[in-house]
């Protein structure tokens, strides 16, 4: 391997000094160009980032977090990578905090690790605020945020009566739109198709979606649980397939579930979509899109979501936490040809 | 809001003291419960964790990072967060270095942010090791990496003659083995979809796919551009079909645009998979099973492509960096409807 090419050995780090002097600037000038919106000329910014890389010098936040309290990272506690409404969340917050010199520190838990083990962990790398993920808050969780020293925000899941601020698309409102434009289209026998049992963003959905069904004197829709996953929506669709009146609409209460159910339904086949039978999911991730699965679907509003969560984990200005706030994002509609009269 | 239950204002932190206190344990122990696998008792581990979280206590591992160089944090550098590949990738990373009480860092670039330009602030915040998963690392990218005061790893891509560690899918090896499977198939006129131009991925598979053609006296096949997305795979189907000698197999650099072939295939219409073309992807990620696709594809090991690159990272005793080492993990071919003859 060749040495670095400030002729320093690697366990001999780089100074800041180092790099002014290589830069020819003050030391000032390197600490300001590593410090976020410092003031500092572009021109003077750009050279000091060039002499740092080629002395592979790092800057070190972390004492200065120590100093500061400002660290400059945000946990996210998130339990489900896979889904891809996730990637879409994670990769819309690493954007928007990246703009402001901010970093994820990502938390997910190990296989027989509880979310609530990791949000001591996360406290302890002095982040400045955290946000939250989990489908299913315990009351652990729910005690261990209200007395975190540092912002919290529940992105996407709400607990009822928590002195936790929380950002989320109005499910409720959402699940009721759904109800109203399939009873408006002429439905007459929909069926809903649950999330994991005790998730709010499902429960939610249900409530404005069955309240929806019995203003227009429908009665309660027959349910099946998918978990919020492919496999479920496939054998829901089987089961929903299975009763003796066949369900003319399904409300699957996340767009990976509705895609399972699409799959189901043309595995058993005999319904056709959308011809003898609706499906309508929520989210609208990618793939809802895709020419094969044309999914109508109710989209949530992802970077506004993000910006309300950012807002408010910004909103304290000596990094002390906030008064909870409950931020509910309205959604909208989108209609494809899984329910094209 | 409600105080927090030591009593304390919440700027004012809970000290390991007063966690000892109410645990009714020695500070050293508080200290123990928070270190990976610092030895103590179950029991005792369990009491501090109670206590800690009725506090509110943070322990400080930035303080800790300053004097033992070890911060328990991994940077992810990744550009690519919405393929659905890299999710289950930063999945298994989460989950293994949970298992040993370490953390994902994870940066991905802003808009206009070249990747290169995260390297050092990786550093800055004193990470133990970097895994970058960027598709095309540049020439300062590399120097950035073999000068780097702690080991880099670069995951499924490789840079030629660079003195950085690499740990990836043996990508050349599956192109051939894929172009193997068709020619002992009888297919005669397969094309190829490929990536991101410059992606060292694409490359490979499609160096492996053309040696294995060549070898068995097809022609180099005809290729057409898909940049790894969904839609770049639509458009290269509509683009192979318009050949005055259309193919009768294809093979696309991923998963993610085997998929958009499959779909663009069904909306332009005239050719049934598999009975006039076979179409065979690269990763076997999640959708790859669903009963839409049923794609055949070469899967990607990786659990063991992470585990090896954990290997790499932690075979430095002292953070230093560690003599560069590429590691090329075999993956399989699995075969499911999209080539059933």
């Amino acid at each position: 391997m060749t040495p670095p090419k400030n002729g320093k050995s690697k366990m001999e780090r780089t100074t800041a000094a180092d790099v002014a002097r290589a830069a020819g600037v003050s030391i000032s000038a390197v600490s300001r160009a590593f410090t976020p919106n410092a003031s500092i000329a572009k021109q003077t910014k750009s050279r000091v980032m060039q002499a740092a890389t080629a002395l592979g010098y790092q800057p070190n936040p972390l004492a200065r977090g120590l100093i500061t309290r400002r660290s400059g990272m945000i946990a996210l506690l998130m339990s489900e990578v896979t889904n891809p409404f996730y990637p879409a969340v994670l990769e819309t917050f690493a954007r928007a905090l990246s703009s402001r010199g901010k970093r994820i520190m990502l938390f997910t838990p190990g296989e027989d690790e509880p979310l609530e083990a990791l949000l001591p962990q996360a406290l302890g790398y002095g982040v400045e605020g955290v946000v939250i993920t989990s489908a299913r808050p315990t009351a652990e969780m729910t005690a261990a945020c209200e007395s975190a020293p540092v912002p919290v925000v529940l992105f996407n899941r709400t607990v009822e009566g928590a002195a936790i601020s929380a950002v989320g698309c109005d499910n409720e409102a959402g699940g009721r739109k759904i109800a109203d434009f399939l009873v408006e289209s002429g439905r007459k026998r929909p069926a809903f198709v649950a999330g994991l049992a005790g998730a709010s963003t499902s429960l939610y959905r249900e409530r404005g979606f069955t309240a929806g069904l019995t203003a227009a004197g429908l009665p309660t829709p027959p349910r099946h649980v998918g978990d919020f996953t492919f496999e479920g929506g496939l054998r829901a669709a089987e089961e929903l397939l299975d009763l003796k009146e066949q369900p003319d609409a399904i409300f699957a209460a996340n767009d990976i579930m509705a895609l399972g159910v699409l799959d189901g339904l043309r595995r058993v086949g005999g319904l056709r979509v959308p011809e003898d039978v609706w499906v309508v999911g929520f989210d609208d991730i990618a793939a809802a899109a895709w020419p094969s699965f044309s999914l109508t679907t109710f989209r949530q509003p992802i970077k506004r979501m993000v910006a309300e969560t950012l807002r408010i984990l910004e909103s304290s200005d000596d990094g002390a936490p906030v008064p909870p706030s409950t931020v509910l994002v309205p959604g909208r509609l989108i209609e494809r040809n899984s329910t094209a009269g």
